[in-house]
Formats: C-alpha cells, structure tokens, sequence
C-alpha cells in the first residue's frame, strides 16, 4: 500500500504525463509488453469483448498514439489488421549514466533509437558540472534531430546506484559519494519542464530494455546480472521491475561468496564483489602478471599496458594461459553459486549476464551455468534459461529509452 | 503473461467462485488487505469519487457481501459508518497439513475461525487414506457447526512441498515422495462440489496468514520464515504472494551456509537446512548428549527421553548449559547470513520467523538478527523489522482460512 506522502511523489513525478481511460491505458501497457497485436489478440489476453476492445482501439487512434496496417504475413481472405505506435506521437531521451562514461539516444515514440550520442565523464567532479554538460550533450540530441523541443515527453535516466525512484535521487550511492540525495530529477526537470523525467537505477533500467524489447519480453520474472566494476541485479517480477522496500532490491555485490575471501570495500569479508567482479579480476590479473605466474599476462604488461582488466584476463585465458583460465572458472563459479541461491529464493525462469565482464568470452558463462546448476534444486532450474544478455552494451541505453516511454502516460479509472 | 493453458487451468480452478464486477472486486481486495474502512478511505485509496464508491457500495450491501456500523470510535457529530464484512456471507474451511499433523478450521466469511480440529496423521501413508479422513474430519467440523454443506464456499489447503498452484498437486516434494503429482485439489473438489478448492505450499500459505491478518498487514513487501524440520520461506511482493515460474519460490533450505558443512540429504554441502533446522539441531542435540559435552542434553536422555529436539536444545541452553547455547548460537547466525542474502536481493520490510524452532527461546531471534545486519548492506535494513510470528503454530491454519476466503471471488471487468 502507498502511503500517502509517496501518493503525492508519484502525482509530481507524472505530473507533465498524459492521462488515459484505464482500458486505454491497458491495451497500450500490453502492446508495449507483447509487441504488435491485433484486435482479437488484445480482446482475448484482457479478457474484453471484441466490440469494447474496437471501441478502445478507435479512441486511441483518434489520439493518434496507435496506428493500424494490414498484417504482411495474412495469407487469403480478408487480412488481419495490426495495430502499431505511431512512432512520430512522441520523442524520448534515454540516457544511461556510468562511472566514466555518459551514454545517450532520442526515440521516437515506437522506441526506435534515432540518434546516438556517447562521451567519457567522470563522475567523481559532483553532480552539478556532469549533469550541465548531460543537458547540454541531450539539447544537442535534440538539435541534431532538428524536432521541436517540446515533443520530447519523457526522459528516462540509469544510474550506477540505489536510487530513491520516487524521489529521484540516488541514495547512499558507494561509487558516487558526492551525489548522495542530489536533486538529478529536479535538475534535469528544470532544462525540461514539459517532460517527464524518471531516474532509476542502472541495472533495473538495463532489465527493462529486456523486458520491454529484449531476451525478456513476454517473461513474467527475471534477473538481470551486471557483472562489470561491481555486481548487481535488476529484478523483473510479474512483467514489472521490483525495486523492493527501499529501492535498493538486487543489490547482490556483497553477498558472500567466499567466507575465507579478501575484506570487500564495505568492511565484510568475501563478498561476490571483492572475489569475482571486473574489479577482482584486475587485482588478480596483477598479482598474476607480476609473480611471474601468468606469463601471457605478464607479457601484455612488459608490452607497455599500466593496468590489466577483466578482458584482458579473457583474452589470456582464450590464448591457453592456464592462471588466466583459472581466474575466469573461480570468478564464473563463485557467481554461479551466489546466482544459485538467488534461483532457490527467487525461481526465476530468466537469468541475463551483462556488464563488461560478460565480453570474456563463453567459458565465464559456462562456469556461471555449472555454479548454478551445482546448487539450485532440480525444480527451480527445470525451465532455467541461463544467457548472456543479447543486447550487451546497448541494454543501458535501450532500457533508458523504455524507462521514459513507460511513463509518457499514466491510467486513471 | 499467461499462457492458454495456464488460463484455462485458473478457470477451472475458479468455476465454482462468484464473479464481481472489477470495482466491487476491488473493494472487496481493499477491504481484507486493510481491514475495515469507511466509503472515504476506499475513495482515497482506490482513486474512485465519493459518488463511485458510494454505488459499489450499495451493491456489494445488496448483495449481502458487506453491511455498515456506526464507528463506535467516532466522537460527536454524524457518525462515521464502517464497513465490514457479512459474517455470514459464507463459510470456509482452512487445512493446514504437515509431514505428521493435520489442522483444520471453519471460519465465517470474516475470517473468525468458529470451530478447530488437529490430530495427528502420517503423510508417508500416501495421499488417499490420508486424505480419505481429512474429508471424513472436514464433513465432521460442518456436522459440529450445523451448517448446510453448500453454505462451504471455499477450501483453501497448504501443503507441506513445492506445489503446482494451477493444477493443485504437489510438484518433487522432498519429504512426501509417495505424493508426487497426485490430484489433491481433484479429490477434495469431489468432496465438495460447489466449493472452490485451492491447494498452496504450507509456507505461502502462513505468509498469507501474516499478511491477511497478522503483522505482515499493509506490508508490501516481506518473507515468512519457517524454521522446522525443515527450512523455508513464504515471500509477499506488492501485497500478494510470489510464487516463481515453478511454483518453487522461497525454497531457500538448499542454500549453501557452510561450505565445510555435512552432506544435506538433497546431495549437496552445507545447505543451510542440512546445518541449522529443526532437525540438524536435533542431531547436534544426540551427538552433544553421547559425547557427554552436554551435560544437560546428557540428563535428558539418561531420563528415557529417546529422540532429542530442537525443544531440547533451546530448554538446555535456557538452562545454562554451554553446548546447548553454542548449537542456538550457530544455528541462528548461520540461518541469519543466508537471510542476509536473501536481504540484499530482495529488500523486503518485514522478516517473520516462524515454525517449530521459533520456540526455543529469544537467543536464537537475536542471533539470527546479528547474522543479518552483519552482512546486509545498510540502506537495505534501515527499516528492517526481523520478529518472531506472532501467529506462532496458528500461521498455517489461519492463513488456509485466509486462502480459501481469497478465493471465493473472481473479478471480471
């Protein structure tokens, strides 16, 4: 239940979105979530009649929001409408926001990415100078694609920690500091005062561009796994993202993993994050490198590189390096395990490895793979797909896009 | 989404259920999640005008479903009228099965549970004899309350295993094998023809208890913990149970707690169930009182008692005596590490701990709650609340009650 001081978060939030009949607003929700429909399809998932689910139809044409064209794939008699987004109804801007890099797209309304921009930041210099140049870097979006301003309705928003999401803010952020409860949504609200702007956390974003146009569409519950500098999950239930009590659910980094493993930056012992993430794999791709252990690692140094990655440890393990071989099967397996008591609490029918650690290669997800099925009850992996997310690197910015489409409407009854 | 099949199975499931028009069904929903309210709260909460509510209203009156009182708490001027629900409306039959035991309610349609019955049973009888006579008690308990048979709108049933909700069978249950896939919800239907009859894992179904009427009321988001024979847990997402894409959720007993512990009879290392339950307890209790390093436990069987329980320990440890509280101690925090796991994925508000073991004293509540705060992160216990179930051993019962009153209607738009 909602309380009330939330109630009135959420009426601020969409406070610029567009207010629907709930039947309207539901078909539209289902055509987001299963793709391009036809009438008797939409009649027949929301239990309508077809006279009403034509009535509906109608008046969000006349709203110009849906379109309608005859379905290619008809074969004889008369051919079956489909209904699609009329892709020009609205613009979005989806950006998702790393560490070091800022990554950003203009949509149109059918969610199809128009225009690219990507740039390093570094978001140690505060959240003021980086979300100046964020706006400026968005408004240039926005020239380029030479459409008026105020057709962008939404601005969806990823960023590398907890997020307060009705607020707006990121909260207790432990690779941002300076940016505890800034205002992002407020800052950016006030360079777009006719959108509406949604922030969330990045991996919860990178789950929705799945769900919404990936490897989860039509799945009821799944995880995203980030497996990058940290590691975290964004979680899908009932077709929704779950944010839990306090929006910080599937934050995974520090479950142990290894009780007897090095003390993690947050003052535990062993935690995934400090044994298996981009990070550790750095640290011990060093330590490898320089006791002589890994000679193939211990050559990419000598050939000049100051400090070795995650993907550098792929690519000595993908040349035979035995040590390099040994990291990714430690670093696949204790994520492996820790995924598997998630399966056994969450019983998820998806798991999606993303981030920059799922670009070393297939034997990190094999190893991922072994370490959960070692550990899962044979009922909860029975129809477990375990894949690398399709979208890769795209997934932040996709999923921005969908965060921000989400909410160009909302439904009232 | 759901798929053809699965639709078609919830139909028949809910043949028998009365149909309400969706706003009435929701009133009714508001009402059991938040308990008695006035038409200005069901306004306020649903987002409907007065005038809207004040019509459902009147027609979930006329259909005898809920009546008004004066609020007895109102101080002067026209008192307000509270809503409530016709005690009488119906009646329903609430199951709670164990591996040994059986308990069972009939409650009006208010949920007041009017007359019980517990006995004991032994489920590796295999399911028709042992269901043969829960039929034969529940006809009895109908006989006991002089009520007509078709006035038993609703069963509601938990299980003791992974259920497949939609077909109401039991799906791999570990501790009844002889069980597997038979019809459950099939036999009890033939008993009761016109009665909807629900079957749920008896761990769902006590975390349905808490949240219907208990401490899990108006909770969004939490787990029920059952600490017996065995462990598992019962998970509350938005207000309503989560069961997972097999129906396996919250099956958290084979999560691994100890790396170097005993080999857990699913074949696996150091699950937690294997190293802290009901059961482990009991065998740490015998090796304790063999050795002679427990001097009480020692007592106890020299006394005739010939089969130790997690009772004994916690009486043991009450007592003073140092093995007894070592075993509490690990039991607790290793259960309370695993939670805390459970904590960082899924950020829930509330941990409720029941089950047998949840009796041995308030040392094991409090290690169990050191083993979570000292390794969840800190936004995500902010306001965590980790209690014992105030329902106790009543949790199943009433919460069978709680199910089958859940699912006397279908809401249709």
């Amino acid at each position: 239940m909602m309380n009330h001081q939330d109630q009135s978060l959420l009426r601020t939030l969409h406070r610029n979105s567009l207010t629907l009949p709930l039947p309207q607003y539901k078909v539209v929700n289902l055509m987001r979530s299963l793709g391009v429909l036809s009438r008797g399809d939409l009649a027949q998932q929301l239990g309508y009649s077809r006279a009403t689910i034509s009535g509906i139809v109608k008046d969000l044409i006349d709203r110009s929001i849906i379109r309608e064209s005859a379905d290619a794939e008809s074969t004889g008699g008369r051919p079956a409408r489909i209904l699609d987004f009329n892709a020009g109804f609205a613009y979005v801007i989806g950006v998702d926001m790393g560490a070091t890099s800022v990554d950003m797209a203009l949509a149109d309304f059918r969610g199809e990415l128009l225009l690219r921009h990507r740039e390093a930041i570094d978001v140690r210099q505060g959240p003021e100078p980086v979300l100046d140049r964020v706006v400026e870097r968005m408004q240039a979006l926005i020239r380029r694609a030479a459409i008026s301003g105020d057709k962008i309705r939404s601005i969806g928003i990823g960023v590398p920690g907890p997020v307060d999401f009705l607020n707006g803010v990121l909260s207790m952020p432990p690779i941002m500091p300076g940016w505890e409860r800034y205002p992002i949504r407020t800052r950016i609200q006030a360079a777009f005062p006719l959108a509406t702007v949604v922030v969330d956390n990045d991996v919860n974003v990178m789950a929705l561009g799945e769900l919404r146009s990936g490897a989860g569409k039509g799945v009821d519950h799944f995880i995203f796994v980030k497996v990058g500098t940290g590691i975290g999950a964004g979680i899908v239930v009932n077709g929704e993202i779950y944010r839990g009590s306090n929006g910080c659910a599937g934050d995974i980094g520090h479950i142990q993993a290894d009780r007897s493993g090095p003390v993690c930056h947050c003052g535990n012992v062993g935690c995934i994050e400090a044994v298996a993430s981009g990070s550790a794999l750095a640290r011990q791709a060093m330590q490898a490198a320089q006791s002589g252990r890994s000679p193939v690692l211990a050559q990419v140094l000598a050939n000049g590189t100051t400090q070795l990655t995650a993907e550098h440890v792929g690519m000595a393990a993908h040349a035979g390096d035995k040590v390099a071989m040994e990291l990714v099967k430690t670093s696949g397996t204790l994520i492996g395990e820790v995924l598997a008591g998630v399966v056994n609490f969450f019983n998820p029918s998806l798991i999606l490895i993303g981030g920059g650690v799922a670009n070393i290669g297939t034997q990190f997800l094999s190893t991922i793979r072994r370490g959960i099925l070692s550990r899962s009850l044979p009922l909860s992996t029975q129809h477990l797909r375990i894949d690398y997310s399709p979208m890769g690197e795209d997934a932040g910015v996709i999923g921005a896009v969908a965060l921000a489409i989400e909410h160009i409407f909302v439904g009232k009854l």
